[in-house]
């Protein structure tokens, strides 16, 4: 019998917040020059919801299709109307293309996107793929009749270190209630959703988000939101604000690494073209830069940036006034991914394997220490 | 209940030789100076199978879910190997990326394919990958474990105009079906597998498929085995040996235009490096050029290419020795989609959708009487 | 001292029409469905100019740096303002990247064209492109002192078979010479300005142009021209629509092949964007197909799309609206490829090498008696 | 009368050692954790050679075509032997594509590069890339007769700001002559070469590089020589070591901001393949980022790397060996782009404009006293 909805977690167990963890922000580390949102997340973006299902269940040994499971679906719902029958503007940059996430040829082609955008486990990228079908053809009877189909956007990572991947326990209803449950306002970060398994510099990793303000000419000011799935790196490669604290903190690692990655989506209000979209992706590599990624091998690293603003109104920027943007997208990427190592708790999944959560206390005496490397 | 393996056709039924339907190489078309393999097949090339199942069940109105039926899925097993364990040197070319396929960022990023080859409809891409996922996984019990996960590659063509898509009625268990049927041999042609409900020029479409020979300098020759899902096209757009036949037959087409794909799938026993086998794969292009594709709006137009030689061995050719590759590949793709309109039989599907096959002896009048519109 | 300008052909000595060759066309060949232009040439798009400057001196043996020369310039400036104030729209697509034609990269970063288009020979690309950044320097003097640069581009095939190459007899003023005889009206074609020493299909190749005309919703239509420089192809591969031509030719070739390429250069006064100029540029890969191309190794095929339309109004064509464009640029392309051969004059070269005009009349009877390999 | 090459510096005039500047690992930073070669240099790997000619002449107003000049050549050369007749693996990752170089596309399609890489100004590439053709063709007979030519690799940035850039000073014997002082041994830095005239944070910038040792498996070490072109960046996103310097250093540009580039060339003799060298180069960004670069509208940033070892060896490394080399790209391109900025010396320039040097003293306080933003 499946699971029912009502087993699952909504994001907020096991989550940042509650346990008391803080992020940089809170903790007054110094995180970029532009200002941030409201909640500092993706859903600063106007219309821009976002949704977990949180899967924890068992512990001990790995029993494939039994468990222990640690994994989760994260839903980014860029408006609140039928994305099928109104489209975004939208481009993909892949930086390193060790992934399976699906759904990239087409945002290409077109520079669009008409399918809500989704977070989850390497091996149910599939099942929740299905989910999201079902969801659209339910919304639009048309699909199919119209000789049109939905491009379906699923973005992944590898939790196998503590999740029991091999089960696809995410199912195609996981990826639906995610959906329903997508909400403006503060999202949860760390161990949440998709972010449930995932590991960061062999630490706790899984959900981050961010987001800045971009001054316009006129006074009027947009948005751009980050989240990212947070799932890469070796202790060693760990930067904070340029500080080699991985190497600098006592080993934590209980396991030998897996190659991870990192989905970054980006979501902003300002009527970029698609060309220009792309240019943002691209420029995720240096956000992630500032926290040590090395983009190992076996590391995915995509990047999906979305423009809410209507299809007529999008290319009305010059490329010249993108600047604010890149620099937007810098901070914002690399306080996302701080975020998620900064406010995931520690976690044991399957057989025992753990994955310590930053040790902040400790972290944040390095730092102050830590004056360059100079004398 | 799901459908029972023993009411899924096996790709021969209903299908091309078995009414008689002759290939235009049958009917003495010329069709490139390159030989042809024994089977003039994908699977001349040593080791590569290829297995079908067809679904054609029901007819009359489209009652989503129910049916009609007009679909498959067709497998591609580049060796009889261990794909995930065997990974192959291939490659991928986007010409038009207006398509739902996926599995084509980690072939770019390694070079290599690590998994066997699907090909269905559009909405049943992710119910066929996650039946490569049980098979694999079934095969590999480390897979999860190791810290790595296979990359599955599944192409998609949209089969809406005759079959219950938003029924999605190919399931995982005919996915495993198809790679369980693979088998060496002639190839079930026109109304097979992925084949079966689909549409070219207008005319019933589906598989086709085509092989060369390439000699190479020591007397030893090399195999380039084609395989294509033709689904794209207007009437008028149809070439066939240079003559407009598409034009000069009289109009077939029952309904409107379905904006459809191009899937082409090439195996080679050349030990090409991945580099090598991506601009065989872009001169796909020039192949379906030759049967008048415009590449229209909306037609996913991928090419995959895959070398069954050892690993090691791979990019021992040198680029200056590729053109008989390229000569191969030009002619195999044209025969190959030419193939599949000449031996692909007339289809009705939902709705009293019809899709007349290619009226084979007008064709044949027209192009003895045509010079090249001279007087 | 250098040749004055006056010694310096200007297309139309020993040039097509001039020797009474006949196009295509004019011959009755079937071209396609879509209208051409007035000249069924690039400059049929309002305000486009092209000039030539043929450089034609010498027989005999090759001594490097006195000849024979058999080279030229030729530039296709988009409009009559100023390109490097007022840039249009643009794209390349690179179909095969054995060449060493400049510019590239910044069209693509940008979507912008801000200089002229000049073709010549491989090593003559820098004196070319100094006379184009003189010319430009002359007319806007703050470039340099307004921190920005204009992106110079040259495109090139290799005319080493018949030209003495290393001799580098282009100069800048020749650059400078070919923009101020641009000009509206019939291109020269064949043997003209880059196209002098162009070989195609072991023929002789240079310069052809078409155009077509695109029919838009509310009666008004655009235009779509084309200029090639076509220097590729062995003999046996050449298709005259869809017939072997080549192959059943004597074999006309003095002597081995030159590994070619084709210049594709493409203007419309339509709305497109970059994006959508993109992919009309990646589709004369499928109208260089019909003259049966293999795109062989050391071909450079480079695509380069232009929109003269104002900037602010590029985009405001759907996607779906494309396919007109589709069908015009690769008809357009085909046709501009054979009228390059139809129209060059035989031309002996450096050490008496020659390269013979296409024998019309055997061409036509080929073409009458073919009946695409029937009985 | 040209300047005769007497007059031109050697890159060792107005250059950092010579002026008792000191690198950032001489003054005890945190560079990383791989160890450096024996002169930190791309000199580091066996057998390559850069040779400079720096152009400084002239002061006062801006008299286009009489300077002031400050402007130069560099040329790196992967090996001593003829690059024409033995090619090297290489590849090009354009993070940024708004530059003008030439080169890229014949690398791209083959995987090599058959001529040395030359650097200088934006208006100068072609007049460098004139002198490369001369020294080529003067190396072999054979170009142009054997139906081939050399890809002719010439990078840029624009050093308007300090330089009669519309002058174009710079000269083909100058490339000649930057070609044949091409030496081994330590790499002069800063104010050297195509560095003279270049600015980086409104700072002096101009050539930096690094290298690192890669330890591998069985004990050999291979090398990665660095080289960066450093122009781009406003002061305000300068960060060392994570630290934001450029903020909390007074402001030092005199001028506006000039939109530059940044240039970095690696060279490695591991036996990597182009496709492992592709994603060598990507990672450039990741080490730029470091920097503080938001890689600007306006800045093209292009990598290029090559591998010295015979064509035949490469290939033979495991992806999953190549961790090691990322680390190693990222932390030597962060360590040039601050080594130029170190090493450069205050330069006066046209009409008076000033590029400051790094002010070292207040930066090496500034480090020290920041916290990471805390308290």
């Amino acid at each position: 019998m499946p699971c029912q909805p009502e087993c699952r977690g909504d994001g907020w167990l096991g989550v940042s917040g509650a346990a008391g963890r803080l992020s940089p922000r809170a903790l007054g580390l110094w995180l970029g020059a532009l200002p941030a949102g409201r909640f500092n997340n993706l859903t600063d973006v106007p219309g821009v919801t976002v949704g977990h299902v949180s899967l924890i269940r068992g512990q001990g040994p790995l029993v494939p299709g039994q468990g222990p499971v640690r994994t989760g679906v994260t839903a980014v719902v860029p408006h609140a109307g039928n994305m099928y029958r109104r489209p975004c503007r939208a481009a993909v940059y892949v930086f390193n293309g060790f992934g399976k996430s699906i759904g990239v040829p087409y945002i290409r082609e077109t520079g669009l996107i008409n399918a809500p955008i989704l977070l989850t486990n390497t091996l149910s990228v599939n099942d929740v793929a299905n989910g999201v079908i079902d969801y659209l053809l339910r919304q639009n009877g048309k699909i199919g009749n119209d000789a049109r189909t939905p491009d379906i956007v699923v973005f992944e990572c590898d939790d196998s270190y503590l999740n029991d991947i091999r089960g696809r326990h995410v199912k195609p209803w996981d990826a639906i209630l995610a959906l329903e449950r997508a909400a403006a306002g503060p999202v949860a970060q760390g161990n949440a959703g998709a972010g449930v398994g995932m590991s960061c510099f062999q630490l706790k990793g899984g959900i981050g988000s961010a987001s800045r303000l971009i001054p316009g000419k006129t006074g009027a000011r947009f948005v751009l939101g980050m989240l990212v799935l947070a799932n890469f790196g070796l202790q060693e490669d760990l930067l904070v604000n340029g500080v080699p604290v991985g190497r600098l903190l006592p080993a934590e690692a209980s396991g030998s690494h897996v190659p991870g990655s990192l989905i970054s989506v980006g979501v902003t209000d300002a009527p970029l073209s698609s060309r220009q979209l792309e240019k943002l992706a691209a420029r995720t590599a240096l956000g992630q830069a500032r926290t040590g990624s090395l983009s190992r091998t076996g590391s995915g690293d995509f990047a999906l940036l979305v423009s809410t603003a209507p299809l007529t109104e999008c290319g009305s920027v010059s490329d010249w006034a993108l600047d604010g943007y890149y620099q937007a997208i810098v901070e914002a990427t690399a306080e996302s991914i701080w975020n998620a190592i900064f406010l995931a708790e520690t976690m044991v999944g399957r057989d025992g394997h753990l994955r310590k959560a930053l040790p902040v206390g400790e972290t944040l005496a390095i730092i102050r220490s830590w004056a360059g490397g100079l004398n």
